[in-house]
């Protein structure tokens, strides 16, 4: 993902302050524990996951960015425990914390964000979190060095910090956006087992900043998958503190494209990263599916190859196994004519009109190991478009999970 | 699945004589073709994949069906070939194979069935088929060791043989069961690469025998999963020879339950034989759902879990990791509210109404390890029931599928 070692100093959008610490809910000396403070409370909009099954910090989050979302102060978070399916108890915690860190920092509780992501179930020992916000609070600096531990904080399996920035003009001001994302399992469409955090020193409204993250995140952050489940905790949260001095941005007014466009950039490339560091990944690979009869039938076969085990098993394998990936178009339960299809792998076109063509397996076999793989098929049955995004499918995707929690 | 080493000579049914032979579409000396013969003209029945990608065998069984539903004469089975997408050669090699065999037994095309199974997307080698057919004609008898070989001729990643036997009464005659079945991946509700064979000397016209097949094979061959794929060559057929001199059998008749309930015995041990077989699999595992809004919610809910690749590769290492269970169940698409729901595992008691309950994870880990593990979930919504099984997800499985063809 091309992602450099250390973030520039003038990446850092205005605003914002940023400090991380190991509070113990992970091994010994685990940055587990991270912060964002805005200098003057800023506009925020969210997305969350889609799973019934909620973690109290999602649910806390929803209703303090309901009643407060104009006015954010903070955004904390934790790692090692996703504080999901703990009861009353889990809820309690939530709110602790966000009642310690408007404590540590006057404000309201409701103007507190609050993530959490790690092992379900277990119940949470806030006190850990709680005697920790006062330092942590306190530490908060405008430094990229600080960012950086806030890009470790957040993680979970993920093997590195994943983090993207970009710039734009708006109405003549410079303007910066700064993103980073955990993610790792649980990766699907209709947000996954992802934390992802966008700061930007735009001004915009949080209803305006809502429609820019929906829209964006409808083609990056869901548009990846890495195993079909979707998490409890996914969260991604974009927060404008308006301190660059540009206009407030509207849907319809001047450099709103320019922001869209800066804010996709940023989703797009943490989303890959995600996905590029999925359990046990070793290929990143995008299926595009042409022809289907709509756009959702198009995203529906996407999401079936890209989820088959069979077709990411082969490509752990760097196997040109065109065969698994027509079964899996074939059972996406999507109206089209196998005998009028076409498949390419690797850009060789393997597969067309209901046979195979011929091809040089062990070149096939070569492209098929690089790291960034494409997938595509047409279906000829219309003019439905779509891309996902997903990664290979490794034993050692087996050995992580299979051993996560004894 | 307890199935004896051999085939005792009083559970063939009567009626029909089997064979089988290495023509060289496997490694040498791998049988590869089977051969179900029938003394007189049969009734059969058949269910077979949903599969928009269906193989050239399976629209040829569908056909012949159509046409000679009550006079088949022969079953014809070759492993190592799907002869899946091969274009018209495809469809011509079935044809070839179909025509060979009546041509050798004094028949019509439309009275024989054709079946394959293996890799897709290579063309058929069907001189060979055609070579081994006369000398496979000539050499079925109605012996265990010949059953004992077309059990072995169907087989591709399996690494056993599957047969089950029932026997039942009908009108005071004595009625014989005996099906075999291949599996291994691929294996999904809705037909899987799974090809499985009754045979019975029942009488009963085929549309009796296609109701009762359709009716235990939506509790059977069609609640288990082993990856969520689901082939292109999917065939399950029963076939009734009448040789007991028992009545023919009718849906409102004395005697349906009875052949009923000895269909689903061997349907069901044929089905969990497959889950057993599982490619990589070290756990069968049920899955039982009830309390759903409705059936088919709880049949969502269940193959949501069944799929999961967390819970798989969780039961993989025998981790009582219930927050994945509740996850998958969350995502499914079916309201219920997580807070009220209850999750058994291996019969612990580890989740009741939104919050974890204490349980001794050393004793949950051992019991998880066992060959049979019970997976139960309460969603308190409703009285939808439903029950699916599946297998672990283990590392071995993405050995033998990231190798197949290369």
């Amino acid at each position: 993902m091309n992602v450099p070692d250390t973030i520039p100093v003038n990446a850092l959008p205005k605003g914002f302050r940023y400090a991380s610490a190991a509070c113990g809910l992970r091994r010994k000396n685990r940055l587990d524990l991270g912060l964002i403070l805005m200098d003057e409370p800023a506009a925020a909009a969210g997305i969350f996951t889609q799973n019934l099954a909620k973690a109290s910090p999602v649910v806390l989050c929803e209703k303090h960015l309901k009643a407060a979302a104009n006015r954010i102060r903070a955004v904390v978070v934790n790692s090692g425990n996703a504080n999901c399916a703990n009861g009353p108890s889990g809820m309690r915690a939530s709110v602790a914390t966000a009642q310690a860190t408007a404590k540590a920092i006057h404000c309201k509780r409701e103007q507190i964000l609050v993530c959490s992501t790690g092992v379900i179930g277990i119940p949470l020992p806030v006190e850990k979190i709680l005697s920790a916000l006062p330092e942590l609070t306190k530490s908060a600096v405008a430094l990229p060095v600080n960012y950086d531990g806030l890009t470790q904080a957040i993680l979970t399996t993920d093997t590195r910090p994943k983090w993207a920035a970009a710039q734009c003009r708006i109405g003549g001001k410079q303007v910066r956006l700064l993103g980073c994302a955990k993610g790792a399992g649980m990766i699907h469409p209709n947000m996954a087992t992802m934390l992802a955090y966008v700061v930007t020193d735009a001004a915009a409204a949080p209803e305006v900043l809502h429609s820019a993250l929906a829209d964006v995140a409808s083609r990056t952050f869901n548009s990846i998958t890495v195993d079909g489940d979707t998490s409890t905790n996914d969260t991604a949260l974009v927060i404008a503190s308006g301190a660059s001095g540009a206009s407030a941005l509207s849907a319809s007014g001047p450099g709103y494209k320019a922001f869209l466009k800066a804010l996709e950039k940023v989703c797009h490339s943490l989303a890959l990263a995600i996905v590029s560091d999925g359990e046990g990944a070793s290929h990143v690979v995008e299926i595009e599916i042409r022809g289907a009869p709509d756009q959702a039938g198009a995203e529906q076969v996407a999401r079936t190859i890209a989820t088959s085990p069979l077709v990411k098993t082969a490509l752990a394998g760097g196997d040109p196994n065109w065969g698994r990936i027509l079964a899996a178009a074939g059972r996406a339960g999507v109206p089209f004519r196998p005998e009028r299809a076409a498949i390419r792998m690797a850009g060789i076109h393997v597969f067309e009109r209901g046979r195979a063509l011929p091809f040089d397996e062990g070149v096939a076999h070569e492209k098929l190991l690089e790291p960034n793989i494409s997938i595509a098929m047409h279906l000829r049955a219309g003019k439905g478009r779509a891309r996902v995004w997903t990664c290979d499918f490794t034993a050692e995707y087996v050995h992580i999970n299979a051993s996560y929690r004894t």
